[in-house]
């Protein structure tokens, strides 16, 4: 069970203020449909606004401003953020350290950090060096050589290769694979010669790596992933990329080798870019898209191959209707024939 | 070696008749160009029905009224059914339970069906519930609170992170992961807040998930996996998601988060579906497609974005014949600036 | 640190020729941009050559008849490959052989070939067959029956499932699952009867496997991949498959059941191939391109569907200007019915 706390409490943490009965107890978190009275509920889309007055809530988080409906509220400035907090308050608790747990296997010349828990079945490789508080999972494997920062989660069986950097407070989901060989041959006349791949990947702090994520190695130097970047799952970030700060990468993207993309750039769900691109800060590419060739900043794409996003949208409306299209077309001959009947040629 | 039976002992398993010499013995099953004599094979396919004259097969199963070419028969209502049901009769034998095998680890307050079978190297954590006859091979780890229905499988590598609920009868590839932490993040102003994702995943029975698929569990309550529905490998669920009964996922499909999908739909490899949405029942998606919107129950899909399938094909031809009709409406202009040329505009 | 070698001694390893001091000596290799004077570096596109004035590198590796810029240079006639063998040369030394280290889990009647290493908390069934100096790290898990060649080695929480077969020089990257059941369900009137999947999967020799890749078993005989064939990361190859020799197949490709490829066949990424096709020799396949059909060889396609490369490039150059061409097309009505309203009818 959650200990409960006052809604002045809450506000407190959040910065927010109480409208209502600040001594109101609550003692977690659900959503407008489903809460009872002893929960915290929140509205981050003003279009739900009516939901308030039906919600079984004992209270509600929202921006200042709203109905009330009689209800018990905090206002906070961003109430989709201000829930994620209470979220980590009333139910991520510290994870109590485990230590060093049997059957699980440490490697010679391997550095732990104070209050490191290595579970059963988990594989730290020689000279590996462990932040504070970091977690490894049952059946994750740390190769020789990688370094971890405090406070990172690896989960269960993602593995980082050889010399790997990663940074504070990230977190590696399940079956990800850090620092995979880079997928680089050189033709021989007959077939394809292995080209070695004996860089390494950084992953900064702060940067989450979605389960069976995979993110290869440079060939010669690094493969990075900059400060508050955030992968989903099944993401492919191959040889030599460069992806900045706080940019979200979608499930199921594709990145190919050498493209450096800058700050701040969402890459929607299963989007492809091509190799040795640049993508300039603050970019959108819609779901889908193949991006073929470098993208100016500040702006937003879609297609496969990608336009301006507003481009893109007039595009398919006539893709839709391209079969009556064609019909107009055809008609149209037919009437100008039958214009070029009743006129002598010029 | 497969014990052989008698095809009247065959036809009586599979509800069907036989048609030539009951007595006849067969050990095996095998494709129509390849069957030596002591194998059955079978007709699913009218369109190969010549192939049966030439078979080396001892038998075939086929529909009721096909031509036999004088060979021995059996006749089904569903040959494909037959022959699968054929395929498990011959090759598919009980698991001998193993219990806990050395190098496996098994945390405290765990409950062990009877003839389980843990392999060296399976990781089962805490308050973990295995149901009779479960299988869990090496290297799969099974977080804390799960619990998993009996006679379920759960291969090498796949992961299933705490509390989450597996049903009976589910087979969970290698290096699956249910229960990773969904794609869900506040922004802050500067960076992203990542949200506790506290949910779970629930898969009913008969659930299968293929290779290297993830499930993402639910921010705050359940992501869903209704009873028969199969997943094949490298497909992303994301949170909240609900998936109705006896769907076929094929490969590499993508579900944004909280997206509802009906019973009977098939989502053919590669397709993409956004947030938020409602797939009716018996939709049918064709490959790499993308849904942007809600699609209507008993209909079929293509293109992205979709559209009803019958204009996609339509649209298609269009498109691989633009710039033909480019060249037209070039022609046309022409021909009508001749006609205007010759007379006075009205 | 790497050995050094003199000039010399590399062009002869190479069969190149030295134009400069043959006595100079080098001890790795390092990018145009960023060498230091102990390095030798590569120009493989002579679209860089401006670059070799520039670079800080003690040698640049080149094709005959370059502009040397005063610098040491070593000709080859391959230069790209003369730079990944000797990036083979500094770098990559012989795996000192391990042997079956503690907490690795061998199984009963296991052939173990000679210099063999086996890390901590991998699996090896009953009855594998390992070959001389194969490698197989943490977490990898063998099931039994499985025989692999010579020098292969398979990264940490690879699984390769029953009685597959891989030859000699192969690499599985981390989390590839070889063998996993193939996607085969009877539809049985109500839901699905799942089709016991009971072939394998052959690798050639000298096959490499990225990560999280994912090879189905065959139903009945064998998914097979030829001899020096090349997979990326996040692949899918689906049962009954057979994929030819020296083919590249690149990152998120998604191959379905019972096609047959060529040999030298490339699918760029994110490439879908439906099942049961035949894709000919030396074929190249746009990215994110879907293959809905059999194509002939020595020819380049692109597009979802796919068109020959040219002409897809043409028809997505029309639909990039779909809203330009709709407006003349609604323009040149408008022409027609003013000529039409001063001419009568025919």
């Amino acid at each position: 069970m959650q200990q409960s706390k006052t809604l002045k409490d809450l506000a407190e943490y959040l910065g927010g203020t109480v409208c209502g009965d600040e001594t109101f107890r609550v003692n977690g978190l659900a959503p407008l449909e489903s809460a009872g009275a002893d929960k915290i509920t929140f509205l981050a889309n003003p279009k739900y606004a009516a939901k308030v007055a039906d919600t079984g809530a004992g209270a509600v988080l929202m921006a200042p401003g709203g109905e009330s409906f009689g209800r018990n509220i905090i206002e906070v400035s961003n109430p989709y953020l201000a829930f994620a907090k209470l979220l980590t308050l009333f139910y991520v608790h510290p994870h109590t350290p485990r230590g060093v747990m049997p059957e699980a296997s440490v490697g010679i010349g391997v550095s732990l950090g104070e209050g490191v828990s290595i579970y059963p079945g988990a594989s730290i490789g020689d000279n590996v060096a462990l932040g504070d508080r970091c977690v490894v999972h049952s059946g994750a494997v740390v190769y020789a050589g990688v370094t971890i920062g405090d406070d990172t989660t690896v989960h269960a069986n993602a593995v980082i290769r050889e010399r790997c950097r990663v940074g504070k407070r990230c977190v590696i989901q399940p079956g990800a694979v850090i620092g995979s060989d880079g997928f680089g041959y050189a033709p021989d006349g007959s077939g394809y010669y292995p080209i070695p791949q004996i860089g390494i990947v950084v992953l900064e702090d702060d940067v989450e790596i979605g389960a069976n994520t995979c993110i290869d190695r440079a060939a010669l130097e690094v493969t990075l992933i900059r400060r508050g970047t955030k992968l989903d799952n099944l993401v492919q970030v191959a040889h030599n990329c460069q992806i900045g700060e706080d940019c979200m990468i979608v499930s199921q993207v594709g990145i190919s080798g050498s493209t450096r993309i800058g700050n701040h750039v969402t890459l929607a769900g299963q989007v492809g870019v091509a190799g040795h691109l640049s993508i300039g800060d603050n970019v959108i590419v819609g779901a889908q898209s193949g991006v073929p060739g470098s993208l100016p900043a500040n702006a937003g794409y879609s297609g496969s191959p990608v336009l301006p996003h507003k481009e893109w949208l007039k595009s398919m409306a006539v893709v839709a209707n391209l079969p009556s299209l064609k019909k107009t077309v055809s008609a149209l001959e037919k009437r100008i024939a039958a214009l070029e009947a009743v006129l002598p040629s010029n």
